[in-house]
């Protein structure tokens, strides 16, 4: 199973760089991952929020595959425990799906259309993080559930 | 009101140390902050989790004082929104707290006499971070909540 990382906004800044890109680099001693930064539209501020996800989720599904299993990070998801987190993924790698894919949308979510296409809907917390620190904590996430699944050592209970 | 920022561990790892500088310096916008980073015993190795919880937790009642309002950040609190974490923070402040503690343990949590001394517990989420990223969501969670507070535009809703 491949996992993939797909983002909506501008390239990490540099205050989670390195944390994202040490915990991506660990994932992949696991799954093979990788991150799909797709640029913010350049004429965002002469559009509407409605009209900025409508344009978003247009390039959403060009990186999007029929076969995908496609789960959104969103405040209004259901949340996880991290155990929670390391079944469901097991699970998906029994189902054979061939690429996970989590998204992380734009500034102002996703549209619709990009909602209901998700197959689950996540949210980390009932807190408000910031789109940055949003990919740290998943990356981190991601890689403390490998370690679960195989009953590993970073993980304390 | 002070807000004091109290971990037990080392010193801010170099992945989340721009982060937590930088959300440090401008929550002291609204709010003096400060951290005050607990070392770890050296004569851990040697101890019992339940000893070495005990220790710590000397170490911790020595950087509280009397009239403190101790938030204790843990897994087994309850969950806050952003904006109810704003909301709180506002209600101490009307309260004339001297000093709001927020207080992250050490490895394996915190004493049973520290936990009972807590006025709150806080769990930032169903999911477990390591320490040093609750350091960093901790800092941006409370620089979001003065913005909230002030009606600035940082937090979307």
């Amino acid at each position: 199973m491949k996992i993939v990382l797909l983002s909506v906004g501008k390239a990490h800044e540099t205050y989670v760089q390195q944390g994202i890109q040490d915990f991506t680099k660990r994932l992949n001693n696991y799954f093979n991952a990788d991150w799909h930064i797709i640029a913010p539209l350049k004429n965002a501020a002469s559009l509407s929020i409605q009209e900025t996800k409508l344009q978003e989720g247009k390039l959403i599904l060009q990186h999007i595959l029929q076969d995908d299993y496609l789960v959104l990070l969103d405040e209004r998801g259901k949340e996880f425990s991290s155990a929670q987190l390391a079944n469901f993924i097991q699970q998906r790698a029994n189902e054979s799906t061939k690429r996970l894919v989590f998204l992380i949308g734009g500034a102002f979510g996703v549209s619709e259309e990009i909602f209901k296409k998700a197959n689950c809907v996540w949210s980390l917390s009932q807190l408000v993080f910031p789109h940055m620190l949003v990919r740290l904590i998943l990356a981190e996430q991601l890689y403390r559930a490998c370690t679960i699944l195989r009953n590993e050592k970073y993980h304390h209970v």
